[in-house]
């Protein structure tokens, strides 16, 4: 690929200027004066992590299953790629889709249908004592307070792989973390 | 945000010399000198379509169900977005991953575990007679011919909703493709 060198010289500079720049996109945690977290808007064209089909953690069944999409800024997913461990202010989209079996050309299995709503972690260490906060957006909510620490955080606490992550259910992640030591595998054990 | 308009100026100037360099990201089809494609690298970090989990397109079960991630450029993603249509060059991958349901703090439903294959497919009106092909990657394989029209051609061009891609499986994308008419409802109809 051809580069004119005096491009590549301004490049540099116009990125240096640009990193002054205080953060305001919505791939950082967005708050209202009430402390409540700003619906993520561009999610969607984040780094998708994984993608679950009627997962439930406890043992009865799920009679309308849905489909869990996991999004992780592009910005966040670079860092962790270089040390197995998440930046202050990383959020995470878990998105809820509805399923169908019966449609057009598929006879089997599942496809995503319409979007339910969406929970999203935040990390902020600054923000919250407890460092990790949790938020659910019932269909289309565009603000949200932070959920009781025994709805989301405590059980996060307790099984996550990495840090607060469910990175045993992300395997594109998963090998990243062994890499660098960040990976409890005990998270990994039958509950 | 505080940005200073020099800093503007230059910017504007170094896109303009950055664009002017010719395509060989692999966010664009690369072929070796067989015609064969070579598997895109990063398109993990592409737009993510959908997930689906056990799709099958004959009326028997899967015992082993697969998950399939699709996912396009965001270059291609921003024209689809503009129009309904997709650019030449567009590439889409359907990735397939196995699934396991014991495991960790999941007790039912189907979460994603090791990549078997990918299929990727290619919009070129230069280089293919039929517009379209079709790259089957086993494994870990890097490059692949493109399949023969009957394995998987003929049946995009039966059966998708919006030129050769099941936009009636994208849930995002089907509401764009609607806009600006370019969406076949006729092709939802069960088969």
């Amino acid at each position: 690929m051809k580069k004119n060198a005096l491009g590549i010289l301004l490049a540099v500079f116009c990125l240096a200027m640009l990193a002054a720049a205080p953060e305001s996109s919505s791939d950082h945690p967005q708050f209202t004066a009430k402390n409540e977290l700003m619906a993520p808007a561009d999610y969607r064209q984040w780094v998708f992590l994984s993608s679950g089909l009627g997962m439930s953690y406890s043992p009865q069944g799920a009679d309308h299953p849905m489909f869990t999409n996991v999004f992780v800024p592009q910005w966040a997913y670079n860092e962790f790629l270089k040390s197995g461990k998440w930046p202050d202010h990383s959020m995470f989209v878990v998105e809820d889709r509805g399923s169908e079996t019966k449609g057009s050309i598929n006879h089997g299995g599942r496809f995503q249908t319409d979007r339910m709503g969406m929970a999203v972690e935040v990390k902020d260490e600054a923000r919250f004592p407890d460092k990790w906060a949790y938020f659910g957006f019932n269909g289309d909510a565009q603000t949200s307070s932070a959920a009781p620490k025994q709805v989301c955080w405590q059980c996060h606490e307790d099984h996550a792989a990495v840090e607060h992550t469910f990175v045993q259910f992300y395997p594109t992640l998963k090998p990243v973390a062994q890499k660098f030591g960040t990976y409890k595998a005990s998270r990994e054990q039958v509950q």
